[in-house]
């Protein structure tokens, strides 16, 4: 005997093996909370709408309690037969509650009910990813803010350039972190409209009232179309974007922290709770979870292709393709979840090694630019100036010295105008100090900046409204 | 003898064949009016705070004028031993009005002169390409409205499942495109702030005016880090996201005028400008145009994966990787905008053939829910009603007939409900108009919908002042 | 206190949350078959070579063997504080037979052992999934033989072009697959060298006997350079690369078998069995199964792409990024293997319509290019002759009819040469037999390639030694 | 007019923006040798097989070669309007010949017309690369050569764990670029079928000699199957993931130049020819060579992803997203040749920093595993050996010392059997020459190694008959 809800027009149960692979039951188990209430609100309009009984609607909602506490207790037997979460819950509910569990569906197909459950989820999951975001943004901030005056050599091409605060280069990873912050809210905002009421694809015949099933699920609006309300799977993309660039700067960061935490660099220590050690040498202390940061990139870059993958060329409207829409974003949102904690984490317990740092800042000829600058203020073009200076770096290099400890007579036999050049103001304080453009890293403008910052997580914080703890 | 603008601190040239891997001016030669325009606002700017003088700045000015003639009429030696644009148009301009080019960038790094530059191209790039969905979001409306009667099989799992409103097909397009022009406004907003001033990445010892380059250039805003913002990428990857997001919606809507336009669907007919024929079989009008679509998907996700591999692991501030910006972004752009364009003239031209289409639509059963639903009406709950209901259609099926065909004894014997059922009801002219839930396939609402569609396309269409003809 | 074998250096214990991020058990526990079989080897060798006593050798070989049989007896403690398999096996050997147990990882890092496990597991999987592939190719070739005269129209463009056999059509299919089994020995053979011995990266100072172990554990050779040994993935991207061209192929063949079964096509009728129904409309039998293969292309593509991100740009030897190999690497053989087996499955079960392929091969002027040939066996060059009966094709689609409904007069019009023209050469049976070229459609030719199909079946069979029954 | 050579059944001529978007001219014009090929081997068969005359051969092969005269010059005008190189060669042909040139394409379509010529190419570039990769090998080797003695830290985790002899490092280079080798081989093999005389898609009514064809191209066999003859891009594939391994390899090493030339690490220097510098910073002089080799690892990853996007749900036979399979393939092979020569000469003229690496060599407590294994040969088991040690380490490190600057007391306090240790045993070269595990990096085992590599190369070379010199 079947035992598929759908099976009325078949003759033979499907083969057992293809149950498992058909099954999205082992991955959208987890749609359980949003199955349920999804369930409950659409019982409940229809009931409102009178298209079945006050009291069927009671029964069904009480029922579908009773689920979500022996869900929430590990007291539900999952079996796979059952395909999936609808199905799972449905049958338990008519089990529990006869004739009543079978009117739920009405007006109702597992097309809306599944978009409707993601929709529910992404606009949960979302939010949390934005505040974990925040959090290391503040995290960020607070390392800035701990270390107002250090400074370190600044890289292009992993070669020193010029010298910058510390502060300066970590509000660096701040801004990025904002944007990602964003790109959440774009996909919490993409999530946010309720395509319950779309049934099948083609909208339904009962009396149902979308906007209220909606507000009660929370949703802000009703998808216009109810083929695109079942086969659009866009909001999908834009949370897996937002990973996707998120983790792309957890990686640029990771890198650095890996750097850093080299013997070469010496730049920070990483606490021993985010190292590792190896099987085999016992000096090893690792770090770990910078490198597991940066691997687990290939992850979500990998779940977001899949999905892009899934969707090309689909025509309207659902395919069980589909189906293949939740295992990548569930993967990619927990991944992220976890690589954000380990670099909070690792960030909220490094040592700063700042002599390092400052040692570090004194190589790489970092002042000749302002030695170039210095030229220009005398009137040299720059180009002039800066070949000038190219010219002078090659000789320190070949003569093994710094610029600071070129002579006198090699400095006027380039330039004359370098009679007035006051040594000290090449001093990397000095080079740091006056780079006061707007967004530079002279510490006047890094302080504002940080000022500017703080603002903006604030903002960003009340823009989802994290804090009223509702939510968490 | 070096050529390099750079070159003071070499003993040696580069390798020829490494000068031709390494130059990128093959490819951002087409960023030459934003760098032109960036420096020439740079150039004020500068003497405005007094860093050049009046004179220089306007020799320089006039300069780039005299290039930007040159370029446009084809009339400028581009050398790859420049490298890339900026030198280019920076040789030049020495070469032209001499020393005053010399100064040209006191202040400024390649680092932030092509953000600066690709930033620009961003800002116009997005703006056309969401004016350009919008234009086929217009067809899509003129089509719908041009057929505002007509209905087709509406399909699930390419199996026919409900009759809908060819309008009501049309518009679930339409809301596709309206997304992807949300995502083109973010790109665009994404573009716009500007890094000049950054410098190399700690900013500048000039007192640079970023405020004012911003605001000549049309930027909203600085960015406000120095190091963010020579290595930010983000918006390329918001715009090749968007890019992508669109393609896949063109390649579903490829997928299925191709399918339409088989023999065996015959919905619609492709115009002879948008079909090409065979080399060998006389016979043959194959869809060509929506197969390229469909096929161009994988170019531009290509483009959107090159990048994100690019910028995986990527320590701050500028490296060379970065020069991997350009090519993918170029090509993901130009490709969306023909492939919109295909796809717009396609909709532009093609028959609709509406009595295959209302043909279809008799087969596959589709009044099989609204059996059903009839049955609920009657009080047996709808899990009930879709067994018994597909058990009929197991019998019709069995016996070649349409389930308007079973016999009243059939019926009666499977549920004497039946005995009030109007057969005409199940005709799909009334199964279509019953769908009357907000956002469904019944006229009514597909006329509703259209009215949200026109005045949603205005908004967007005013959104990026599309209509004040200056950009355009 | 610490409980990681590698703690002594470390003085303080690793972050809980971090060690849910960081351990790979809860992935790599499937590699304990491996591990232990790893294990062994290495303890045999170490005794041979005297590093140490047979006692202990005979001891950790007895203590992993009750290990592997509590791991199959579901008996087995996995503790996430061990981090991995390799140390949550050698924890319990040291608790089970002590300091013997602390000997077992004498001259070996986790490094040379993830990597000796990854590659025995790969060598099992690409053979079973080899394996996999040719009982697909056995199904395939069954299909063709039990229906060796079925004509249905050939598709470019999905417009009709040419009547094919069916057979020939599904020996297509054969030869794709045919270069999947390829890609899975060159996979299987990728995997087969032993890195058992490059310790951490380079080498070790016992007298390790490389050849020995990797004798017994039935690697044909030992990779020659240890820094390679702990750092190559490439065996992986091998099996991936071979996993996604399968895949693509499957999600061809699936996209036929979905069309195939639509109502437009209605070429076949899959089994009930591997169709499933709608939650809300009772008519509908889905090819659920064939959507789901070619949905499940996106994960596997995607797991190819998360394993080059996360190789692109690492540095040797070994970094923590390369743990992230694994989950992808399972995924995608699973995902293949259940893939596989639904194709075979609807293929083995599927009802060949022949009378709706056989009418289907009427329409779409397909004997228009044989209508070209017969002019240029009368002399006519092709491209003339391709012209003119473009020119009647076009007539006749306007007018309605078939090529053979034009009339004498109008063929004779167009072409005197036509007065010689058999119109029953142009039935659909003549034009599939006169394609004689080898690997055309015509039967006799068909015949041949079925011949050569299950020739080469049969020695692919042999080269992976499928048939000797000690592997499965 | 229409001026399509296949538009004898149009009634409109295709809209002019869409034969720009439609033609393939832009990119296929680079197959015309091959198409050429193709031609006047299918021209001989036809005439050979008395399809045509032996007088039209000549005509036809002769006004070929004029065509190919032309193009060589760079006198042929390529016009849009002919869509494809096929067309553009057949049409000018038949402009220059007449009625011999409308026989060319008897018997064929562009279908196999351009598989054959994709796969010619194929032959020839895969050949090509293999050859670059060849090169870069032997560069590798000369430079382990070049410097037998020079030892520097192995690093995992970026951080240091063993010293090796960069001989030895390098070595791992080779064996990586090795497999590469062999893939190019698969993807030469792959391609080494001809599709030619498999016509549109069912073969040919005319008496096609395919073999002859065949051999005349040079191809060792012909594909037994019309159909997949000319769907088939499995090829291009297996091109394409040549392709990505060897740039995944490259980038690996890029990143390893980048590092090594830091000032941190300072163990080489890249030769001016292959550096850059700032436009702003005068001392700057930047690996970008190195940088850009890994930055390009992501256009040849969008290039795979993008074809395998394309393939994605395609049906057979022949569909016109195929046409997409150039651009990716052509652009991936140009880049990987400039990427292996930028690669290849970098390694050609960098300065190895013996003493730096040396210096490097002496940090990281690289000794540990070798105090380690000293306790083992003492009797301890290895863990207990490895935490004793690890203790050791972390009182090092926390008083500032190295291993060796241990006091005898501290050491005996740790473990009595430290009164034998001989302290210059701990010495890096020491350390080094203990590895003389198969495969380790012992001077001994590097030695017998190089000679490994060396017969290996031969080989490879011989199997691709690289040294007969036709090719190049």
């Amino acid at each position: 005997m079947s035992t598929q809800l759908w099976a009325g027009r078949f003759e033979a149960a499907p083969d057992e093996a293809m149950q498992t692979f058909g099954a999205s039951l082992p991955i959208d188990w987890r749609l359980w909370r949003e199955d349920i209430a999804g369930s409950r609100a659409h019982a409940r309009m229809l009931a409102a709408q009178g298209v079945i009984s006050e009291q069927d609607a009671l029964a069904i909602t009480a029922g579908l309690g009773r689920i979500a506490a022996r869900i929430e207790a590990g007291d539900f037997d999952f079996r796979i037969a059952d395909e999936d979460i609808h199905m799972a819950i449905e049958s338990a509910l008519i089990a529990d509650i006869g004739d009543a569990g079978r009117r739920l569906h009405t007006g109702r197909s597992r097309n809306d009910q599944v978009a409707t459950d993601m929709r529910l989820y992404l606009l949960r999951r979302t939010r949390e990813l934005a505040e974990r975001i925040n959090r290391l943004r503040a995290t960020i901030l607070k390392l800035a803010e701990d270390n107002p005056e250090v400074i370190l050599p600044g890289y292009t091409h992993l070669q020193k350039a010029q010298p910058v605060l510390f502060a300066h280069h970590l509000l660096a990873w701040f801004w990025m972190f904002s944007r990602d912050f964003g790109r959440f809210k774009t996909a919490h905002r993409a999530a946010d409209a309720s395509p319950l009421g779309a049934a099948a694809l083609a909208g339904s015949g009962y009396p149902l009232d979308r906007q209220m099933t909606a507000a009660e699920l929370g949703f802000s609006q009703v998808i216009p179309n109810s083929l695109d309300a079942v086969s659009d799977r866009d909001f999908l993309l834009d949370a897996l974007f937002a990973c996707t660039t998120t983790v792309l700067h957890l990686s640029r960061l990771a890198e650095e922290l890996i750097l850093w935490s080299s013997e070469e660099f010496g730049f920070i220590t990483l606490a021993d709770a985010f190292s590792t050690g190896s099987s085999i040498m016992p000096q090893k202390k690792n770090p770990d979870f910078a490198e597991l940061v940066r691997g687990r990139t290939g992850r979500i870059v990998g779940d977001l292709v899949g999905l892009i993958t899934v969707l090309k060329g689909l025509p309207l409207a659902y395919n069980k393709d589909l189906q293949e829409d939740k295992k990548g974003v569930f993967d990619a949102l927990d991944t992220l979840e976890l690589a954000l904690g380990a670099t909070d984490g690792m960030l909220a317990t490094l040592r700063v090694n700042s002599e390092h740092m400052f040692d570090g800042a004194q190589g790489g000829y970092m002042a000749a630019t302002d030695l170039a600058d210095f030229l220009v203020t005398r009137g040299l073009p720059f180009r002039r100036a800066h070949e000038l200076v190219g010219r002078l770096v090659l000789l320190a290099e070949k003569t093994g010295r710094r610029l600071s400890q070129l002579t006198t007579e090699e400095l006027l036999a380039a330039d004359e105008n370098f009679a007035d050049l006051q040594p000290e103001t090449l001093a990397v304080e000095h080079v740091v100090a006056r780079r006061t453009t707007e967004g530079g890293t002279a510490p006047v403008r890094v302080a504002e900046q940080l000022l500017l910052a703080h603002s903006r997580l604030r903002e960003d914080a009340a823009a989802l409204n994290f804090e009223d703890g509702e939510e968490h």
